[in-house]
């Protein structure tokens, strides 16, 4: 068979394999469909909304058709944004120009939007998250299942947790994560990208076709232009979801300087393996692979090393040395943050407690040009150590 | 020890280990000085020449400080390119603006610039190679140690080679590599950079101080702005080379359909995968470390893949699906050429003759996409393939 055949006939038996996932001819019909609602509706959020409700349209026997999504409700010229998306499907304030699915119901009452859901999906920003899980306590049952968008963690007393962790002890519900290489505009405009999704089966699991598995998971989140891989690693996918942001600033600072691609490049191989490292040690039931292997790692960190809030602070940094970091931020983010500034001090707090600061020479340059005015040209002198940091371990 | 004190200090003792390590005290001195002659005076061989010459200026107990350079001998407006460069210490026509060090000697005399030669750096362009060494054939001890610049390997009747094993096999001598996230006119202004050396300790080895190790290597090519690890795979760092143009053409392929950052992450990811897979598949001695952690590996993977010929020629055929790769090429390149397009046919046919074309979609589709007129926008559904070849294999 020639090549080319051999291809045709490999396309033929792939989009043929995917017609049948779509139309969940291979996963067990739901003892009753899965309703899933989406908390939260910013650009990412409704993106991830517009993906869902496409799904759940798609397939009957798994999905309740109609898709929840909490919107924090505002005024838009004497119309509500929720009426807005119900009528004309779009959301107009934070997702212009993109149609949604009519499936897609935009509810303005946290608590009603949660009634009976099987399937939560968080997507809303960072700081919100305490506030939101406080409201819906006592109102989620838990047999509920969990996704969280959210990147990342949070250092507190107890050391690092896990965003998806916090969700399980304070609602008493399994939470997984998604994550990946998602600039959430291009997601919307259904410019084909990857993602990863982890979830750990919990051991109240009640069975296929009852609770939800990786099948269902694949089948909620897969589009055509959006290539999902379901994993257990929660932890790895997080760890690689907020530590980027810290790399991404070390590479807007060689940027900045003018040091060209193999700078940037050199910091975005130091910071991948110092993300693998932290991860090994804070996290050990965490997989190397994750990390290398799957979107929410290697291709997070090279997307949002290419651009993105973290990067264009830093740059600005590089450029005007006598400002600080918060007073570029506010310039330039316009009320937003750059989660890098927040990360690298948390977990500079914390690997100074641990006393692990000399493990993790990048982010450790990093919080010292950000908060202590190091110079940004010690950055190679600085990150040098991890070398030998490497080698010594190794041999 | 306040964070900062701690810092300091830290930098301190980098650097005193580092001007310890350029004045020799920590490396035993050679029973006789090492003398080194580079092969190739383009670009990047002019580049590496000059970060040899000032190396071996600064280490006199360890390196001859003269560093033959051989020049294929050209009129530059009437004077000879080996009497500018060793009067004017500039390479006028490959590295214009680049001050090189007096010690370093332009040598027109291929035969002549090994006499009496310890190292041999080989940096010319690959297709150059196989004359270069028949040439040199009888005219090089065996003791003689190389390091090949050159990327990669060729596909021939006995399989895949690496181009270090051509050397050693051809004239018997020990040949490592180097290869890293390295943009030649970056370094050469020694804006900084990382790069990996690997090479493989030969049984006849003859003992510290009077043989090429490590140590000596990286006292060879480390310098300030140019950060050298040294390990010992050169199966990895050589696959990682060659391949990762075939993965920029993927990525210039999605970036000439306007496709975005999420889809050229995603290619990069998919392809760090496949390199991977290609590595443990053929050259098994190799390590999955040096693609995800060495600058050779995933670094140059990100540099190859934010600019370059590969991605450049395969960004002008994604906008003019008319024109075949060839024609683009030669409109684009002006006589050179993009390595991707010979390797990936190489790696297609190798494939497909030991029946593993369809472990490694992303390169058969970079295949179909250039020789076979595949529309590009099939990418994703062909690359889809990989993640259940991981799946499967995983469980």
């Amino acid at each position: 068979m020639a090549a080319s055949d051999r291809l045709n006939q490999t396309s033929e038996i792939i989009s043929h394999s995917m017609q049948q996932s779509e139309s969940t001819t291979s996963l067990a019909a739901a003892d009753h469909p899965f309703k899933v609602t989406v908390i939260g509706s910013g650009n990412w959020g409704t993106t991830i909304a517009k993906v869902v409700a496409e799904n759940t349209a798609l397939n009957p026997q798994l999905f309740a058709r109609r898709v929840d999504m909490w919107v924090f409700d505002e005024d838009i010229k004497g119309e509500k944004l929720t009426e807005i998306i119900n009528t004309r499907h779009e959301n107009v304030k934070y997702l212009p120009g993109i149609e949604l699915p009519e499936n897609l119901h935009a509810n303005p009452d946290l608590i009603d939007s949660v009634k009976d859901v099987d399937i939560i999906v968080f997507n809303i920003p960072h700081q919100f998250l305490p506030r939101i899980v406080q409201q819906l306590k006592g109102h989620v049952d838990r047999k509920v299942r969990a996704i969280s968008c959210l990147k990342g963690f949070e250092v507190g007393v107890k050391g690092v947790q896990l965003l998806s962790t916090y969700v399980t002890e304070e609602l008493g519900i399994e939470c997984g994560a998604l994550s990946g290489a998602n600039l959430a505009p291009e997601v919307a405009k259904e410019h084909w990208s990857e993602t990863t999704v982890a979830y750990h089966i919990p051991e109240d699991f009640r069975g296929e076709g009852h609770d939800v598995d990786h099948k269902v998971l694949k089948a909620l989140f897969h589009r055509p232009y959006f290539h999902v891989s379901v994993i257990e690693d929660v932890a790895g996918i997080s760890i690689a979801g907020a530590l980027k942001n810290v790399v991404a600033l070390g590479c807007g600072f060689v940027e900045g300087l003018g040091w060209g691609n193999n700078a940037a490049a050199a910091i975005q191989r130091v910071g991948l393996g110092e993300i693998i490292k932290f991860g090994k040690m804070f996290f050990p039931e965490s997989k190397v692979e994750t990390y290398y292997q799957e979107s929410a790692g290697v291709a997070d960190l090279i997307t949002t090393c290419s651009g993105g809030r973290n990067v264009r602070v830093a740059k600005a940094m590089a450029k005007n040395p006598d400002k600080s970091a918060e007073d570029v931020e506010k310039e330039l983010l316009n009320g937003q943050s750059a989660q890098g500034l927040i990360t690298c001090k948390e977990v500079h707090e914390w690997l100074e407690r641990c006393n692990h600061l000399d493990d993790f020479p990048l982010f450790e340059a990093v919080y010292q040009i950000v908060y202590n005015n190091v110079p940004m040209d010690k950055l190679p002198d600085m990150i040098e150590e991890l070398d030998l940091g490497l080698k010594e371990s190794a041999h």
